[in-house]
């Protein structure tokens, strides 16, 4: 078979509460998922969300990366903002300093970035701002994972800078014709309706590398790590259903065994 | 003689620009002092401020420490805000660990912890605030040095912890009789007035423990390091008299010895 | 008998959310209001939900108020911020500004203004920040009304400068034995319990001018206009049996008449 | 002659200072233009500097505008941010509002409107954001006037609304051959250079309503405006140089009359 992965790594992008507001099923997620993008202040998050997280985390055994995003809380860093590369190289090695400095007074060491939102967009097609990202990545320690889209700028990028780069695959969205993920107007229709459909959507993805397209037909995809969005409707029950599928499947939920020691 | 110091350091508050704005003699300030308190993007700084003055800092091999502030841009961090302990210990772990990711990615440690504005003078009488700021400290690596004044509730709370406190004198404020320093409508004057003034008593602070104070009559004080505000006006001017006489004085400066190694 | 309004005010604080964040029960609450106060953008709301408030308590035929707050949207306006009066004056005129707008884009008129969260509660006993929402309410428009505690240092204040000001009564939290709001770390029970008892309260407030306190025992209290926050476990249906309780003691719901033309 | 106008209006971005950061020379340019674009606290400016800026404006008797951006004070509102034109539209109507709220405390009215920086930029080519921001304008108040530049989608745009568009020529910018202006990485050389070379430059386009271009040549320009950076390097002594050359060729520097009564 072309592709039998013994185990793949099921994500979520958690801790976007911020002071009294609360978002995203982060409780329920966390039990369910096998790492955690933490979000880190600028699009959302606060100092005490991150401490809690990461608390949660631990408990739970998730491996936890950064999630870093634009500085536009009143967006929620999911529009396009054209900042410099230099600006964004900063505030990726400010965000992932911060939430290291928690990671760290826990005990614990960082596992990976993610970029947010716009960010992980606009790094997907534009070389500098992938190299700006990449680069603040490798600066921020030794044996780093890189979660991106295959086949992206982004994706080159950090293989080239040396970062182990893990394939994405979106569980949550629909995918179009040329492989590239529906991030806005998007229904759960597009992504199979169901949570059991869903999840048997991922076991195709993960085993046999295509993924059903919006308009029929598939794409091919690489899929070594599985994203459900904290605050897609339902998300507790589509990782369950992810889980039970893979487990059907005999494929094993776990971070992504290490190329080199960290 | 009952305090002759071989050396004595002296630190200077940096890297309060913002985007656009500018603000203290930065560039003049770094090639006279042997340490720096960086502002951690609460109070002021930016990701973009932080690395330059980062890189500025190795350049001239000056001590690079966390000047943590409350989340008051607006107020440049010195408006009392009655956060809870808990919530400045996540702000302390946060602005930590956003400059430890710029000291990281140049090959630096972060050498103190030093508090700004409201929230050095708060932590000066609350214990409650005081620990949490000094166990945030602890937390975030072995060896920190920690700046504030002696006699304190800080720098009981910090001794206790295990924090290596050292003692700090403002050249450029007035002390009152019981000790305490005038931070608020301050002027030159009561520090002594000339750069001249100000440099001898500093050199009597170091050596001999007193200062003389706003009504007449001295303190007694504990000066292991000095600290010049970058933006009191002719800092630069004030930084280069209290260097030449404390050479003349043969005071070495530079950053106080570890008293564990790092 | 002492007491007998022939009608009362039920305001809400509405409007506090902010961004891709939700808070509390705005479409079920204003249909059951007289009046709302509306975040301003500082310790919560934005632009966008501003508009939509605006145009919620439109449809509804609510009088709108500004609802003024610290500039700390981490801790939604309820920690103190020890901001000089002339500052809070810019900042109420700010927020007003901002609000009216809106108001001014959708045909309608400022109604009235309430300090929220730590604001209000230093106003009660701070004269100079009493005085600066006080001018800044005066310079805003002319006939404005005033929501506060009566016998505080903010009502005194804003009688001086010629507001109308209307005696505010707290319907979900409990009153101490000398008159004041339990405002922290408050419970229901403390209010009565069920809504059905928070309701009876109210009218025994309105009508007789008298509070069952905490302690046992009563207070007096004025209740011109009676406060449900949005954010109150069963906001709406306690709103109802407010509304219920009113009606059957013949208490008409409505803004407070104008004691001059506006 | 083709133009030969009695007057032409003179204006400065100001107000551009936030906290304790100082920004542009407001206080020389003052008592030289006839008219100020005030920042309204979301690129720039915050409600102290608003007041005082207004106070300013209203000691020299100067026309106030409202000079809206993008909530990006990081940036300073000069880097692109792909909001909504419902937001871009909620943006302008609540600065303009709060803008407004110190107008009418100090007894004056909004004189006219002009986006800032990349608000400014994208407004000259997107139908929709130059919809969403005329009419925030037309909501805002009658007879506001509108600088933009001659010839854009903005221009037009507000015109249809009703608006009274006032061309704007930038004095301290160079000018490419199709009459657009260069925004970035200008230098004073492409503007004329010298002060005296300005000043004659805004002669010739206010006469004759031409300018020279940055490869040679000229393009044809409408300046029934223009404008002079505060923060330009010596603005003051452009702005001197401006009105020497205005009043040497008998033009008067005064707001632009109204086309219709306001």
């Amino acid at each position: 078979m072309p592709n039998m992965p013994a185990s793949v790594d099921l994500n979520a992008d958690l801790g976007e509460s911020f002071g009294l507001y609360r978002y995203g099923a982060d409780d329920e997620l966390l039990p369910l998922v096998s790492s955690a993008n933490i979000a880190c202040g600028f699009h959302a998050g606060d100092p005490s969300v991150i401490r809690r997280s990461v608390a949660l985390a631990q408990q739970y055994g998730v491996a936890v990366g950064a999630h870093v995003g634009f500085p536009d809380l009143l967006g929620f860093g999911r529009r396009r903002l054209l900042a410099t590369p230099a600006q964004v190289q900063d505030y990726t090695t400010y965000q992932i300093g911060a939430l290291q400095g928690f990671l760290h007074a826990a005990g614990l060491s960082l596992h990976h970035v993610k970029p947010h939102g716009a960010l992980y967009m606009m790094s997907l097609e534009d070389d500098a701002l992938a190299r700006a990202i990449g680069e603040a990545t490798v600066a921020a320690g030794e044996g780093l994972q890189f979660y991106t889209i295959q086949g992206t700028a982004m994706s080159a990028t950090a293989t080239k800078l040396g970062l182990q780069v893990v394939a994405e695959l979106f569980a949550d969205r629909g995918y179009h014709a040329d492989g590239s993920v529906k991030m806005f107007d998007w229904s759960l229709e597009e992504a199979g309706g169901t949570a059991e459909a869903i999840g048997q959507r991922v076991v195709t993805a993960v085993r046999q590398g295509t993924v059903p397209t919006i308009g029929g037909g598939e794409a091919r995809v690489a899929a070594q790590t599985v994203c459900v969005h904290s605050d897609t409707p339902g998300a507790p029950a589509i990782a369950r259903a992810i889980r039970q599928a893979l487990a059907a499947a005999e494929v094993a939920i776990c971070p992504r065994p290490a190329t080199r020691p960290r």
